[in-house]
């Protein structure tokens, strides 16, 4: 199957300066790129009406079921809204459910131009599930706990579950979908385990999902309780040995950004969900200096409340600006990378993320002509400040089309919203 | 001409709990609201369809031609932006690329739901024929400033521009067209000129609209010349004692704050554009405590890059959580009355910005049944923290239907695409 993207415009450092291109794609890839005509026999064709092709977005961090708890529990106290909303409502949750949650996240993801996500939660195989029916790329991760300093990796059922998950779905659908192993963070393990798993994962070449440092309180306990940051726990124990992406990052001292970046660690930046919940703001500036590859995440739904990476990139742009002062301190044209190749990169894409001859074909079509995005100067800028997700008119992930104005291929939507309207209406009505 | 909004929701505090209701808008103004049928016969009969029908929003604070500034001359510190791109810029303006700038900003501000704006900029006659052409409601200025201290007022040609622009449109269709006063800011004026502009504004009972400590440079500056704040300054000249609405407020001290609060000045808060200019977080919560009507405001498109008050609102939702460190410092349903009523206070315009018997509808329909605002547990956060402004279905402005399912019924987009192009060009390429 081709498919060719004809009359598209592409962003500068594509080197065709506004001209409109012909990109064709095939076998999952990009073929050719070309100003000239190309060959439309058996190919499908559309025509992007000068629209602007991007990289799609790549989701680094979520917990894509949450969606089941949109607006639920708003505007209380960390640990309160923990404790007496998402723990409990978390303890209803089904495998059932949380395919049908997924289901409507991913809806939610392809409609804002979004071709991967990686997620950490439960019921991953139902996740794996509506990963592999709806066509998307994901890394998915059973998130491990350890309380017991008597557990045993090796008998522990959690992490059981996770060998179980990789062994059944690492690689399906040609790669799209990648099983990851995951620590849910420093404060909800212990030494041991972390250890353990690290070096398990290492061994079986999986990559590293894990929070990070996301809030004051959790950084200054861990120092207190191990004499050291975050950072340096997971560093010292090995853990940082296999690829790993560190949600949040929020209170990284200068030592912990280097040992990110000496680490090849992937620093997720979550903006929205740290400024809801009160955790803070991400040294953005400081990573991107220090060489860190930082990516973009929406966190779970609950602390967002969408699943918007370009809503990310957004906040992203302006929160840096302001909170340094200084209107220079990032630059349009350093954002999009946050929200694509480097979250490909996160997830061991290194195919996937950029617009170029044979990377994999993941792709958005972005309105350029909308009222709000006019005029435009630069489609950095345009991407960074004036554009909105609702202006994505395609979403591509492998070659395949998955969304495009307002239909979806792979998702009968009448039937998701019959089936999310009677599990949502099980939880809290 | 009667028309009724039947099957909308409406907030709770509303009364209904969410059952659908019928709304009958008749002379401009909400004459009923009933939970029971009403005689169609003769109306203009809308299906709501079960969607959120709120009070439409109103912006307080832009510099609407400066669409045609949209992202240009991006990501530069403040004094070089100003002077190298904007500035220069704004020297080549005419009554027409204003006009024509101005249509196009009034596009963009009615899709978003966006009933009124105020307005501060020049040729603000071209503004107001947008305007009247359009049926929005607006406040506007032309923006005053006072270099030489030898400047008699009585005599200054600025200001007899304002006033003649006061004599010609004040009031104008029905009160929807309103002229306000102008005193562009403290470091843009001399005293005595700023004594005489506030007299005059109350003698003849105009509005003022003007910039406050905006950025700390300017904070400071007027310490170190006058000895005092700037809103020391101005109240200090009497420009207080008429109503004024003061954007950015981002430096005020706390005695500023109890000078607003005394005065009843409103504080027009502009999130976005003070975070990408670097000028730094207003006070919101301190403002909100001490009883000062806050307003939201997008500011001029070059600095934000969207006409978009509930982007506005609902960055100010998680922004201030974020900075405070505490999720419960602003609660959803705070949130609204900044973007609404707030906005309608600071227009002197005391019959608009709610949902209620009587008063002037201005109303906007938000799509409550996008995934991305599924579930609903509480439509204000749906509101605070879900919906985009790409979910309005529709926008009424005194009862007049003005936007629709992406339909004009005054603006001919098909023209206003066509004159805009020749006047983006002009500028630009």
């Amino acid at each position: 199957m081709k498919t060719i993207l004809k009359n598209a415009t592409l962003l500068s450092e594509c080197g065709f300066e506004g001209r409109p291109v012909q990109v064709t794609v095939e076998n999952k890839r990009i073929q050719s790129i070309t100003e000239g005509a190309v060959e439309e026999k058996g190919a499908e064709v559309i025509d992007c009406g000068g629209n602007l092709l991007i990289p799609a977005f790549y989701n680094a961090h979520c917990h894509a079921a949450m969606t089941l708890f949109r607006g639920y529990g708003e505007d209380l106290p960390l640990h309160r809204w923990l404790n007496e909303k998402i723990f409990p409502a978390e303890e209803l949750l089904t495998a059932r459910s949380v395919h049908v949650a997924t289901k409507w996240a991913i809806a939610e993801m392809l409609r804002r131009g979004i071709a991967s996500f990686s997620d950490m939660y439960m019921f991953e195989d139902s996740v794996a599930e509506a990963v592999l029916e709806t066509g998307i790329k994901a890394n998915l991760a059973r998130s491990l706990v350890s309380f017991d300093p008597n557990l045993d990796p090796a008998t522990d059922s959690r992490l059981a579950e996770a060998i179980a998950l990789a062994d059944r779905y690492h690689l399906a659908n040609d790669g799209a979908l990648k099983v990851d192993f995951s620590l849910h963070a420093e404060y909800t393990n212990l030494p041991h385990y972390c250890e353990y798993v690290g070096r398990y994962a290492k061994e079986h070449g999986l990559l590293m999902q894990l929070h990070l440092s996301e809030t004051e309180e959790e950084h200054l306990a861990c120092i207190e309780r191990h004499g050291k940051t975050p950072s340096a726990f997971f560093a010292d124990l090995g853990v940082f040995d296999t690829p790993t992406s560190a949600a949040h990052c929020v209170w990284l001292s200068d030592e912990d950004i280097a040992i990110l970046a000496e680490k090849g660690v992937t620093a997720v930046h979550n903006p929205v969900s740290n400024l809801k919940l009160g955790s803070g703001v991400m040294k953005l500036r400081k990573l991107l200096d220090a060489g860190v590859n930082v990516a973009l995440g929406t966190d779970g739904v609950a602390s967002n409340n969408r699943l918007d990476v370009l809503r990310e990139m957004q906040t992203a742009a302006i929160l840096h600006k302001g909170i340094s002062r200084d209107p220079a301190c990032l630059v349009a044209n350093e954002l999009l990378p946050l929200a694509t190749e480097n979250g490909a990169k996160a997830q061991g894409r290194l195919d996937c993320g950029k617009i170029m001859i044979g990377a994999r074909a993941d792709l958005t079509l972005i309105d350029r002509f909308a009222i709000h995005n006019l005029p435009t100067y630069d489609d950095h800028a345009m991407l960074a400040y004036s554009a909105e997700s609702a202006d994505v008119r395609l979403t591509m992930v492998d070659g395949r089309i998955l969304y495009r104005n307002g239909e979806y291929t792979s998702i009968d939507e009448e039937r998701l919203r019959f089936e999310s309207r009677e599990v949502f209406a099980h939880y809290f009505e």
